[in-house]
């Protein structure tokens, strides 16, 4: 058997755990030096590869390579780069699989959200045409948890508990702060198109009556009568009102909130962030100031309190794919399959790449109940098992120990 | 020697770290039931004695009183309720001694600000002038760090040690993606009239040229042109840039960036949050898009990421504010005193409250750069010893288990 190299790149948003996926790659491969040469990864993902900027995991010391464990974002850098179609542009792909057959790549890991699954099977068929035999392998890798076939997308489980312990926590100072100063809280979570980080939070609701009170999802047209009646509600009933609001919140007419025109009370528009916009709805309406946080980068970068969970599922997957790949499996993309509930039990499971390409999963209506405000128990029930269990960083002089990689890119061989 | 009862109250602001003031205060007052009868703690700070809403924490499990050790927020409810000079409102400081009279307070504890400190040593007057003995201690509490005569103030410690881990994070999130996404990320942290939060952040730049790159002081005035070059530079030099900002960041003539006249690209006043303010800045000066987060009340409540020096000298004030008052002392606040910056040493001391009440402790321009863009070595000497340690708290299904206390009322005995 022929010594081929791997070709590993990250793709799209950042996730706490995507590094995971990288080390438990990498670490499975270095067991096979019989039958795996070199590992290179993507400088910014799969532009590392157009660009014949290869990174080479050789030079990486073992502690950097231990280090990704435990260090957020994407370590190789990332891109948001998506490659045109074969028909628009095949020179593109041209160019990827000389790149590759200049460094003898013969594994191809893309470890990144739809549109890299869509670019992995393109690439799969492209070098099946030219006649390059490739392994090509997708690895799932996004927040927004909308891959198809998979139990859960490794980074999400993190921002899930992210934002779940959050909102307990901010929760607990607006209560203690509402009988003479602020009654309200609002925290603003990721999630354009689908309400999974949202619901999230609902797990902070572990019995009745706890905050969150209200969740706003992409998935229900926002109507200010219901929503200001809730609040009213709320807060006649606990004294306070915890919310959490999706930045993928719409009107009935498909306006994103955050562009909406929305007066505050002084006749401005607001742009950017849909919490301000609700804070200054409630001002309008209730006369009531509200505090507000927007979570951005803070939730989708945050090890710090990662979930336990989700980071064994994202080393699982780098560690499978070795094995996947070893075994002449190709054309595949890792997936997580769920075999209990309770206690949770899953495994790594796979699915043909022209199943998964540009495939996305919505979360189901069932998961949020009939008022529209919360998740229902089906929900808690899918989503408690991905934010178990701690696995918090290494910290040097009060901060986590995060690895910067070297980043030694190979001698070009093309022009 | 008399049994007299025990009345504790927070006020102000929640912190991460309060609560274990509290838990010491009461382990250590149940150690001496020869001399200390009941503790009550007023509901919503000083409010609860003002209407006689006593909580009784004799009512209270083992359990409960152990886990405020852990739990974040002002368990037993806070207020921004700030008492009028005894001339004013002499009748006010009636009440509250009448109160304390009928339910045999003889200790008073008051866990706040520069505000309650003021309270405090305006009671222990009141309760000279009446006759009536009673021993007044202020304990330190407050996220801004604005007492003086303190080496800190229980509460910034964690919200340093949250915003450097923050920063540290959504920097190298922001990193990963710069090749062809966001280049610029801005998180929004608190601290309207001093920069110390924010020159906490600055502690993540542990080696030259690490981010935060940039750090917006309330101190400083702001100077669109100085900024955006400045941002220029960082961009041609790293490819990427990594803000913080002070939500009391202010223009040459005072006026708060939130609420100033800066016009977005589409010609629209930003309100609330000073972060995308500078964003729209950004895009305007320079036509890059930012990722903006805002950290409002996240950081104070972050007890999931509590530095455990702070927590530590949280609890210490707690037990030694016991010790103090057998010892007779009163009309003292109590102080962390610190010994020497590395190793970290420091120990509970004291100071007359006539000397704190209202005083500020505004934070030293020695401690910001030439540039006035980040912070100097004596700044980073004095921050570092408090983001020390982590201090988790115990989790349950995957979130933190926060204690809920039941909040018992004593029977009235007035009108």
């Amino acid at each position: 058997m022929t010594i081929k190299n791997i070709f590993y790149a990250q793709s799209g948003g950042a996730t706490a755990v995507i590094n995971a996926t990288a080390c438990g790659l990498i670490q499975a491969a270095h067991q096979h030096t019989d039958q795996i040469g070199k590992i290179y990864a993507g400088q910014n993902g799969i532009v590392g590869a157009l660009t014949e900027n290869l990174i080479d995991i050789s030079e990486e010391s073992e502690a950097n390579i231990t280090g990704l464990f435990h260090t957020p974002a994407s370590a190789f850098g990332s891109c948001r780069y998506k490659l045109k179609s074969l028909e628009e542009n095949r020179q593109e792909y041209e160019r990827l699989l000389t790149v590759f057959k200049a460094h003898q790549i013969g594994y191809f890991f893309y470890n990144g959200g739809n549109d890299s699954q869509d670019t992995t099977h393109k690439i799969a068929q492209m070098s099946e045409k030219m006649g390059y035999p490739l392994v090509c392998i997708g690895l799932p890798k996004t927040i927004d948890n909308d891959l198809p076939f998979t139990d859960t997308c490794p980074g999400f489980g993190s921002v899930a508990k992210y934002v779940a312990v959050s909102i307990r926590e901010a929760s607990l100072d607006v209560a203690c702060m509402s009988a003479t100063s602020t009654k309200i809280f609002i925290l603003e979570v990721m999630g354009r198109h689908a309400g999974w980080i949202a619901a999230a939070a609902g797990l902070a609701t572990t019995t009745e009556n706890m905050p969150p009170h209200i969740i706003l999802f992409p998935e229900m047209p926002f109507e200010v009568g219901n929503f200001i009646a809730k609040v009213e509600n709320t807060l006649s009933r606990f004294g306070y009102c915890s919310i959490v609001v999706s930045e993928g919140l719409r009107t009935r007419d498909g306006k994103f909130l955050t562009n909406a025109d929305l007066h505050d009370p002084f006749g401005h528009t607001q742009l950017g962030g849909v919490a301000p916009v609700i804070a200054h709805l409630i001002k309008r309406e209730l006369g009531h100031k509200s505090h507000w946080a927007v979570a951005d980068y803070l939730q989708r970068s945050a090890r710090h309190i990662a979930s336990k969970t989700d980071l064994d599922q994202a080393y699982a997957l780098g560690q499978n794919a070795i094995d996947a790949a070893l075994q002449g499996k190709s054309q595949i993309m890792l997936t997580i399959e769920r075999l209990q509930d309770e206690p949770y039990q899953w495994r790594v499971g796979e699915i043909p790449l022209e199943k998964v390409a540009n495939a996305e999963r919505k979360m189901p209506m069932e998961f949020i109940n009939e008022e529209g405000f919360h998740i229902t128990e089906p929900c808690r029930r899918y989503l408690l098992p991905l934010i178990q269990g701690e696995a918090y960083p290494p910290y040097v002089n009060g901060l986590p120990d995060y690895v910067t990689l070297q980043k030694k890119i190979v001698e070009k061989k093309l022009s």
